[in-house]
């Protein structure tokens, strides 16, 4: 057995170009969504992992925290999801695993589809104090991905701690990076 | 707002002496549970994380694949969760992402405490096909620690999914780490 103790998960190259270019400011949920798709479409592009983008914004003004996208792949992790590595890498930005200790302010999440189960419960332990989902778990499904075990009432289980939700921000254009990524014959893991 | 795009989780530097101590075989659920309350116990003794220890092993013959404690606090991640460590040090050194897919057989997650919601999610997409936990939830929140929104027929969802599920191995020596921890006035933290 290897004696490596350590996990890494880098974001591919082209993230740091396309970070560059983002407006200082991302004001609305629309723009907001539209970059995590963005980040979604591009990694399918890239082929540097699966068709789902994610970022941590401030709630106030929109500015970028970190990006994410789904690496499990490449980076031999099934936890890698887009979602992990936004939050993980805002974390490691902002020198603090609570998002909600940062000089900052409110934080929110936002991801081109509603989280899988792992995700959804890594949530709440992020800090994070607001979720904006492009598409639905449905149409996660009718793409073929498997969600998880997710509960019904998993938005009001967020509220309930405090944490906004918002859902179906440019749905159609969201789903729409799945089902390409899919009906182009790529691999769709599941153990 | 810094450049970094990689996240990164060591465990801490007495593993290696610890995981070169180990037997090359853990036959029964008690021997294996025993390696992760005693995780757990180090972690908290060096002040490396949290009193939460986790392990892969192969179901036949118990051989280690990888370990994993609790690293939040210290790596600056709120998904270092020992089982989230344990279960990405395994694809990492088995080269895959998928623990179904090794030259070793079937893999099982062992862990001091039932796995939080989050964890729970991550263990399907891991491809463990097995699960050894210690204490329970119950025993987590009476020592003050959040499990999420687990739902009720969690054994149900996994067993379903092809994953075997025995809880409360070794569970008294198990909930007493997680009990001694929180006794002492260290932080649960919480956002």
């Amino acid at each position: 057995m290897s004696a490596a103790n350590s996990i890494r998960i880098d974001l591919p190259d082209w993230v740091a170009g396309f970070e560059r270019q983002l407006p200082e400011s991302l004001e609305t949920a629309e723009e907001r969504m539209a970059v995590a798709i963005s980040l979604a479409e591009q990694n399918v592009r890239h082929d540097t992992g699966g068709p789902f983008g994610a970022l941590v914004v401030t709630e106030e003004g929109g500015q970028v925290v970190a990006l994410g996208v789904n690496r499990v792949e490449l980076q031999l992790c099934s936890a890698a999801h887009a979602e992990i590595v936004a939050l993980s890498l805002a974390q490691r930005r902002m020198g603090s695993w609570n998002l909600a200790a940062t000089p900052l302010g409110e934080l929110q999440l936002v991801t081109s589809c509603e989280p899988c189960a792992m995700c959804l419960g890594a949530i709440p332990w992020s800090g994070v104090r607001s979720l904006l989902c492009g598409a639905t778990k449905a149409d996660a499904e009718a793409a073929g991905f498997d969600e998880g075990a997710r509960s019904a009432d998993w938005v009001e289980v967020l509220m309930r701690r405090g944490i906004d939700v918002r859902t179906r921000i440019l749905r159609e254009q969201a789903a729409r990076v799945m089902e390409r990524y899919t009906g182009s014959g790529r691999t769709v893991y599941n153990p």
